[in-house]
């Protein structure tokens, strides 16, 4: 299990992202090269969030149970694993017990 | 009015501190002199905080009403408006409506 504790040489925004009344939170950064991420946390919930560019979330503390759009199985990801969801798209995201922290890589 | 919109050239942990039960979440981040501070929410909620190091709070969107320890009365501060708390002490933060973006100066 690999996971990324950090990130150095970045740029943070200090105003974060608040979704879904809190139960999602997020504050964008931007490595040295120009890409663009965001690290987070999810609350205990479950939530739909719809895809733009193409993400992958990787889990890097707690775990939840992801649905992507068009699939009726949920699947268990933790901390060091990682999913991907498709360019406008959507999945379902449920976080129980302990939040789930994650990292969101677009492109 | 200024506000600090972003930090260069940090290191940031991609897991989230969660204070009461997610009403605070903040990430913490590294100066590249070595200075430790956090970029943080706090969601609509009456919170109280305990203090080791002395804190500078930095509004940085939305606003609160603060009481430090000892004080009978609450103060507003919004963005752009900063509040220091002593080492050891405490204080009653209270957000109503929109969360309060801030940014946590320690020492």
């Amino acid at each position: 299990m690999s996971l990324t504790e950090k990130f150095d040489s970045v740029t943070v925004a200090t105003k974060a992202n608040v979704y879904f009344d809190g139960k999602c939170v997020s504050h964008g950064i931007v490595l040295a090269d120009g890409t663009k991420k965001s690290v987070g946390v999810i609350l205990p919930a479950t939530l739909t969030f719809n895809t733009g560019a193409p993400e992958i979330m990787e889990g890097v503390a707690g775990s939840c149970r992801v649905r992507l759009k068009g699939e009726s199985e949920w699947t268990v990801y933790g901390a060091g694993e990682s999913f991907n969801v498709p360019a406008n798209s959507s999945f379902d995201i449920e976080v129980a017990g302990e939040p789930y922290h994650y990292v969101c890589h677009f492109g």
